[in-house]
């Protein structure tokens, strides 16, 4: 960049710490501030704001597909939770208990939900009776609250903000199909809103949720080459079904368990987008996610008629539906472009003394620091069609960098050796048994991200102990 | 109504027992469903759909006067809460405590938030510095958590949805002003969205909020009477400042302490709108808010070309901008309009053979009944403006009753028989003392509602003791 005020000093380049670099950027950018608990924390108007889009554009796809808002309780009962053994195996260790309630004690502990399988199914249970009722498509935006040993903004916190979707369905095809089509949902939301590429797939046995049948996950490779698992989709069976008691009566009048499903996404795909997009200046927002898409920055801006072309302008982007902001403040241009890089704004408008004579602006490209000059005529068109190209190639950028980081590899040396030192998705066949997996993730740090759906035969035998071969596999360190 | 459908006659009516109406409304409606722990309900599809319009179009009120949404976190450290001291007597009875999380128990417990003064308060400490930071005008949708004794769906449960906004500012004025101004967005967002009319006054010492300076209130009268407290705004001068340390240097160079606000809607004012709007045959909603604006309904629907025509309104409506369903289920007609009845969807269109021959509608009015046949024509135009037409005349309707059934007093038996015998707001002169409000809260059960904006001198004396009058007063039951 031309111009490196000095708020973009003040943060660690990625090249020298990458886990610093990004920690720097949340804070710099005015996403989070800490909270004076360990894991919980602020997030503030512009990450917030953020959420808010992601919210939007997620939600209106969820809708489009029959999904219906609800609301359920923030706290569950121990026994409610105890009745699928599988999942309180899995959440027990990192719940929060609600002891007393008022100044009394309560007769049996509450946890604050830390998933609503279990709210959802005892629901279900009354409120469904005959297969007339089916299929119910319920989703619902709350907080959620794992007791987490190790925390980061967005990537892992006690308390964070999430969808989570629970449906119930006449027969195993519906609820499967419904599986696979949330986690496309989830996949073309991430492409087309937040330009991040996904490599869609299933979660192995070890790596699946708890209580599931099938876990189908959509992994993101960050800019470090470690994956991010940035949406999950579940299909249960019967397993909750027969647990909870949820049944009716179908059109052949037997009383038959209901299909599940679950599926979710959350704030940790703020942090995708940070880690996908982000460079050493700050954050990079894909102009659908960007609340603010446009700046524009007066150049000797006490000089008479410069502040009048900026509104101008503004209103001129208004119109043409872009969200724009005037950094009319008393601050220095070097000063208000530092900023406007550190918070990822997509576009720069420079408007001066001679571009306005000249009928004209200058827009800067916040993903790649391309400049370009624009008739002041032609504003508000120029603008929007940029954003738009600015969001196309974003995506192509990110897809480039995931493929180009992806290594397919045979045998066990030419595993380790790349997982080692060739930061990216390692594709590699797999045997499918657990003792391999296990292995390579002791021995690398690697685990299995998904079996993705596109198969591809590398070769004929696992890669870690050579017997016959079943899946392909994309393994990765992972955040 | 014409179409006594089975489902009307499951509900109690209002004159037999209110409180039973409205429980019967609120489920029979499918607003929500009872959970298994006691004061925490679910919000099924159609209930959160109508808190889904609430937010939109209150959150647009507030974002117009500068607010922004941010998240802070769900749980509260103990001594945190404990640092403003007549906030923490005013919350402690009725907080849940969280006593471990995972496997340990905690050091410290945490509390749910019952509201965030404090967690805001602790976080605005370390986020101002200059006035040029100030003001702050934060707001979070969110959940909290009170352990009410006894609970009824959206008045009084032990986990509500709302929304709090938190501001500070460099001087008095300014926040005063700010807390004037949010009470009016609240008045009239419920005016003109809820059709809801308010009186708008001050809250007395009794009344108001744990550690505010000065409470104000905007208050709803029920059809039954009796009074709903259905938004709050809060000036807390200093007083949270000062226990926080939360400070910032002046244009004068001084150290100095903010100046701070809060204020709140919640889940409340669906109950508000049930029992202000509400009648024997169910719901009726005001079309601002219905999540189903029209409702159309064939009329013997097998007959060749009505549904055809049921889909061509319906497309011609979504034209004009209208929120609209065709109910092509295979129930009758009875039994749909009794259930459209009961969901207080705002507008029916009915289409039948013999209409769609004469290129007709009929259309009736949810809320008086009134039906109108209309040429398919002008569907779309027509319907819209019914619906703005129905909309305001809702709002006349209830400000009619509000009137109606307010009465002055001067003296305290009329005091006390007023109370007893005349559903509504008793206005009537008060002087200033607690003795004279505990008086009459111990012997008619009517609490201070508040002392209006709109001051207007009845008689001289306090209707209770009979010494100089101060204020006059709004007084009533309430829920």
């Amino acid at each position: 960049m031309a111009d490196n005020g000095k708020l973009v000093k003040e943060i660690t380049s990625m090249e020298d710490d990458f886990a610093q670099w990004y920690t720097d950027v949340c804070v710099k950018a005015d996403l989070i501030a800490y909270s004076h608990i360990k894991g919980f924390m602020v997030i503030k108007p512009y990450g917030y704001a953020i959420w808010e889009n992601i919210q939007k554009l997620l939600d209106a796809r969820f809708k489009a597909t029959g999904v219906q808002n609800v609301y359920m309780p923030l706290l569950i009962p121990e026994s409610l939770l105890a009745k699928e053994s599988e999942l309180v195996q899995g959440f027990a260790p990192e719940v929060a208990w609600v002891t007393s309630g008022g100044t009394e004690p309560l007769t049996e502990r509450l946890c604050v939900r830390p998933t609503s399988e279990t709210v959802f199914s005892d629901f279900y249970k009354d409120d469904v009776h005959s297969y007339r009722d089916l299929p119910r498509l319920y989703n619902q935006w709350c907080s959620v609250v794992r007791w987490e040993k190790e925390t980061r903004p967005f990537l892992r916190s006690r308390e964070f903000l999430w969808q989570e979707g629970h449906t119930i369905h006449a027969t195993r095809e519906e609820a499967e199909a419904r599986t696979q089509q949330m986690l496309n949902v989830y996949a073309e939301f991430l492409a087309d809103e937040m330009a991040i590429p996904v490599i869609r797939g299933r979660k192995t046995e070890k790596e699946k949720f708890a209580g599931a049948e099938a876990t189908y996950t959509v992994e993101a490779m960050m800019h470090d080459g470690r994956a991010l698992q940035s949406g999950t989709s579940h299909f249960f069976g019967q397993k909750f079904a027969e647990a909870y008691g949820i049944q009716f009566t179908d059109r052949d009048n037997k009383l038959k368990y209901v299909w599940q499903t679950s599926w979710g996404m959350t704030t940790r795909v703020i942090g995708a987008m940070i880690m996908v997009h982000g460079d050493n200046s700050g954050l990079v927002l894909p102009p659908h996610i960007a609340p603010v898409q446009v700046e524009i920055i007066p150049i000797q801006q006490r000089k008479e008629g410069v502040l009048d072309a900026c509104r101008r302008a503004e209103k001129e982007l208004i119109d043409a539906g872009c969200r724009v902001k005037v950094d009319d403040t008393d601050k220095s241009p070097g000063w208000k472009f530092s900023e406007q890089e550190m918070r990822g704004i997509p576009l720069r408008i420079e408007m001066g003394p001679r571009d306005i004579a000249a009928n004209e602006a200058v827009i800067v490209r916040r993903d790649n620091g391309q400049k370009c000059t624009v008739s002041l005529d032609k504003l508000g068109e120029t603008t929007a069609a940029l954003l738009e190209t600015v969001q196309k190639e974003m995506l192509e950028k990110a897809q480039k960098h995931l493929e180009s980081h992806t290594w397919s590899v045979t045998g066990y040396d030419e595993f380790k050796d790349t997982i080692a030192n060739k930061p990216g998705f390692v594709r590699a066949m797999w045997c499918g048994d657990q003792a391999c997996e296990d292995k390579i993730k002791e021995e690398t740090g690697a685990t299995s991200r998904c079996i993705p759906f596109k198969q591809e035969k590398i070769s004929g035998v696992c890669a870690c102990c050579g017997k016959p071969a079943k899946y392909m596999v994309y393994w990765d360190k992972a955040y």
